[in-house]
């Protein structure tokens, strides 16, 4: 950890001081880059993401092109249930489908129970692979998706707008629905332990479905799962981030979980915020992702009314509010990166 | 108003004494009844809202098959666009189409300044003659969409996903877009006031995509276009509603918009907000509408639940947290009903 040549990232996760907010921006290695997709057009998505080679260029392309504090590991959290058995189509931009979703308990049966260091090797050696290349230049993260997400693909089938076949299950099968989820919670933990040993810096957690769900339901299918996650994980002193997307009616929750940072959306208000949970917590985020569409002078007056909100301090990661989209240009995410690094200056400071 | 024989609603959204909790259902004159399809299947969607027989038809079906305590009348928020002269095409199940979208302020510049007693005259015959069917057994709720909702809708062309063309257009042309949300807001206002005149007992605003903003963009391209609208509409004591669905951040200004009623969506905390806001409005809500999916047993357990969490009192109208969903049994809809009947009983005592 201590050869980072910029571990802004890291010591804003402690809550270290710092000399100005580390930014990275989720799915910062994605279509938006035409590096990326000349890589992709040679390549499927899947294959991108079991060759090491691959996975390592479009990782480490942001922090080359857009000056980011912190690289994200290029994967996807489906790769976790296709190393359990399940068929996974990736139709980029249309979206993941598996074929055979989870219907009941002899489908949860069949799925395996994976090692992360044979199944998943491939991911291991992309982090190995990224680490090198990046040269310690900044820190990698490796993620996963909650197990609550990757069920609800998993028993949806792909994506959904109702979401009624997962809210089906856990009303009718919640026996089943545990079971499911505790399965997938313990190769979670194994995953991101093996990535951790393999290198990653920091370790990411999407709850990119906990908001469709209440709070009370939350509370019993995602929530202790995470949690569980977190506890269970083999690391040193490498920091969690937790990013419940949605999730405003749980923040303290998720504050106590034992992750060191939790990530915002950008419908929060990143200042009651920090006054409810920063003391337990740094904090990530939240421009809304789609001010990228504005004018430079807009962005940077976007941008310094997150700055001015977290106020003064360490504990604040800057990112989006959810990923960057596909047709934002490139100078964007750049002015965006270049104005976090000289506006945030002044609050970290005395 | 006091001719109505269950006005257990209007007395609830006033927060006067009632006997027990008053609910009506989101989308309740909808696809999950047999006989609302009967009629669907002979007519297309514009269709039926445009005769008002069947307008009428569909808009009672639920007070008689469910047992609900308010009718709201079968139509569609964006026949407002239409009548400003924008093609829509309603492929009910895939989502509204419109053909050609705004796209700048020649574009805002074509809209009709509509007279709601004209282009949308076939509304207000369907107000008329659902008061006289329904004869007074239960409320009838008018509604329309909110100015942002709408010109999400306008924009976008349709439903979407991310959402970048609307962003894109309030940050690129953010004068544009005032002008577009005053003139909706305008015909708002004189289509719900005409709803009114025509025999509405209540109103209900839709911010179906207030969710999407930041707070402070919510601030600036939705809230005040509401208040505008609660302020302006002319009305003698008919209760307003105003359900944003997933705006958590801005609670309390919705409940100082002079609306008499705010709705919530199934993330919210129902007790929290009642603490919150309990004192300035009623709330509307919100059970989460895939609970539907469960067995009565687990239905009992969270109507249960939700009427706990609002506790003892009136100012509580009982209601899904969004529209019920297309592949719900009728019969589930009416067990909530005789659910929320007997059990909010002891609410009210005293």
């Amino acid at each position: 950890m201590s050869q980072l040549k910029n571990d802004l990232f890291i010591r804003a996760a402690k809550k270290e001081k710092i000399e100005r907010t580390p930014i990275w921006i989720m799915r910062q290695a994605g279509r938006y880059l035409p590096q990326y997709r000349a890589v992709r057009e040679k390549s499927d998505f899947l294959t991108m993401c079991k060759t090491p080679e691959l996975a390592a260029e479009v990782t480490i392309q942001p922090v080359d092109l857009i000056g980011v504090d912190a690289a994200i590991l290029f994967s996807d959290i489906l790769v976790i249930p296709e190393a359990m058995g399940m068929e996974l189509i990736m139709n980029e931009g249309k979206g993941p489908i598996f074929p055979s979703p989870i219907r009941n308990t002899s489908d949860i049966e069949k799925l395996k129970n994976i090692d992360p260091m044979v199944e998943l090797k491939y991911v291991m050696d992309a982090v190995s692979l990224t680490k090198k290349n990046l040269d310690n230049r900044v820190p990698l993260i490796g993620f996963c998706g909650s197990p609550w997400t990757l069920m609800t693909y998993m028993v949806e089938g792909g994506g959904s707008k109702s979401f009624s076949k997962i809210k089906n299950f856990i009303y009718t099968q919640p026996e089943a629905a545990h079971v499911l989820l505790d399965k997938i919670a313990k190769a979670s933990v194994n995953y991101l332990s093996a990535k951790i040993e393999a290198g990653c810096d920091a370790v990411q957690i999407f709850d990119t479905w906990g908001g469709i769900l209440s709070p009370s339901d939350f509370e019993e299918f995602s929530l202790p799962y995470m949690k569980y996650i977190v506890s269970e994980l083999k690391r040193k002193d490498e920091p969690v981030i937790l990013f419940a997307k949605g999730v405003h009616h749980r923040l303290k929750q998720l504050a106590k979980s034992g992750a060191n940072v939790v990530g915002l959306d950008w419908t929060m208000d990143l200042g009651k915020v920090r006054e409810k949970i920063g003391d337990l917590v740094a904090l990530q985020g939240n421009l809304d992702p789609t001010v990228l569409y504005a004018s430079e002078e807009k962005i940077e007056y976007e941008v310094k009314k997150v700055l001015k909100a977290y106020g003064k301090g360490s504990g604040h990661i800057f990112n989006l509010g959810h990923g960057i989209l596909p047709d934002i240009e490139p100078a964007k995410a750049k002015a965006l990166v270049e104005i976090v690094k000289k506006e945030s200056v002044k609050y970290h400071k005395g």
